[in-house]
């Protein structure tokens, strides 16, 4: 424990340079509406708008100068290419993101800001996955995975180190459900933390690998992908299934509807943007609201990068 | 000078109980987008939403406790109504609301929310005075004006006070300007707080009735009232246009497209929910560039009530 917990502080005291310290929010209209306590860590206000930007920096911090020469290499289309874009920016290092080439141009664009450099790929996970491989083959880059590689994960987790530093009595923290690197991380932190806080997932019902992963004890994957939270269609991997088996209490699924209803509350109560994958554990609050009542509950609102022309509502 | 900075202190601590106190924001992006220090006051996070929280507490709390129990009364269909709700209630105080029966269902529900007693009128400026007044000699209520009214100037003035207490550096503080209640506040608090720091209006161009009315040296009216900035329609009174000659450095004029460009930067890279009227300084700045290059400025962000489902992007 004090082991985990010092490997914990030492990475976050390694990325600090590169993150924001983002902001802890709460809303008396919506702990009135939930009959609880709330609070929002804002990873939404974090560096290129998600808390990805956590994992990134660490990952790239981790490797040897030699191979920070070389390059690091992903394949994402969403926060995580920025976030090691942003990332390698910041420490001089060369960034190449394998993109599907019908992946929207805003987030091609979003990537170029950060200096990333683009390569397009057929849009199918053999193909990114070969398109990255031949990558990190030709340029020796590091292949960094959004989710499933313990340095990210130990990254994601001092989102949550920052959150019980600032609220150190959570009974509860609640985060999205995705790769699996988010919760996981936050898994680690409230174990190394906190005496009592337990870490809950919430996960779009129609894409519950992970919920269907902790019933047959195996890494499940989905069929289909037709959720509103676009940065949760992914499945649970290897480096981080372990650790959500033992560490993560539940996870509670939610409509579509639940997700959109959570999302237009927290933009209208709260006043801040955040992208649809972000307001699955605040909609899982709300359909369990007995559950949660009277607790003292943190949220990790995940990031803000949604389309503001194309919204839900 | 003295006598001025102990009243709006004065003001400042009898209101406390009742405001948020709320956060100071800054974006590197935009700060390199400028090519200056921005930090921006998020009276989009004050309770009901907008700084008009600040001006109706104030108000209420000046009434004696006879004219308390015989309530107050106001005529508006935006955050005004709201604010005067909100105060009210959480003092105890009955609140009668004149509305144009055309009014959106939202703001009727909003006023709702906070108890206030809604009585509807004709849509027209006659109608909503003539009600009004009505209500004032009926239940002894007392009016609250928007904008005009001293009491409500001071409380406005608590946002900067709390601005310059947390950066006193500031060269500027810039203010949207509709019925005047705000920027008047605010140049009172540069006054009484800085030695230095100077007050600039923005407004919109299709409504520039505070700007005609700095050169004529007299109240001018708007004859067009088409702007997305729908809180700046409203013209100055003789309470605030005093303060606004002598103390207001000028105000920019700022077009509708510059309004939405930058209601959606601040949107987009900030991660924050203002409503359009709020943009307008903003859009000031970004106009005039030149200007502020390398300044210190303070924003007031003044709001951030906007119907999601009717955005301008």
């Amino acid at each position: 424990m004090d082991n985990l917990k010092n490997s914990l502080t030492e990475v976050h005291n390694r990325i600090k340079p590169f993150i924001h310290k983002t902001p802890v929010l709460s809303s008396s209209l919506i702990n009135a509406m939930i009959g609880a306590d709330l609070v929002f860590k804002c990873e939404n206000f974090q560096k290129m708008g998600a808390f990805k930007m956590r994992g990134a920096a660490n990952a790239i911090l981790s490797l040897s100068e030699e191979d920070r020469q070389k390059g690091v290499v992903t394949h994402s289309s969403g926060n995580f290419a920025q976030a090691v874009s942003l990332a390698a920016k910041s420490l001089g290092v060369k960034a190449y993101i394998v993109m599907p080439e019908n992946a929207p141009q805003v987030k091609k664009d979003a990537v170029r800001t950060y200096e990333g450099e683009i390569i397009e790929c057929k849009s199918t996970p053999q193909a990114r996955a070969s398109t990255a491989e031949k990558i990190k083959n030709e340029k020796g880059a590091s292949f960094l995975h959004p989710s499933n590689q313990d340095e990210v994960i130990y990254g994601n987790a001092t989102a949550a180190i920052e959150l019980l530093e600032e609220c150190p009595e959570l009974d509860v923290i609640l985060t999205p459900v995705g790769g699996g690197g988010l919760i996981a991380g936050t898994a680690l932190a409230a174990k190394a933390f906190s005496s009592k806080c337990k870490v809950i997932g919430g996960e779009p019902m129609n894409v519950d690998d992970a919920y269907r992963s902790l019933i047959s004890g195996k890494i499940e994957t989905n069929e289909r992908f037709d959720t509103v939270a676009d940065g949760l269609r992914t499945h649970l991997g290897d480096r981080n299934f372990p650790i959500i088996k033992d560490h993560v209490e539940r996870i509670i699924r939610v409509e579509e509807d639940e997700i959109i209803h959570a999302m237009r509350i927290i933009w209208e109560r709260m006043k801040i943007i955040i992208e649809p994958s972000c307001a699955v554990p605040f909609a899982a609050v709300m359909k369990e609201k007995e559950t949660f009542k009277n607790k003292k509950i943190g949220i990790i609102l995940s990031g803000g990068n949604v389309d503001v022309k194309k919204l839900p509502f």
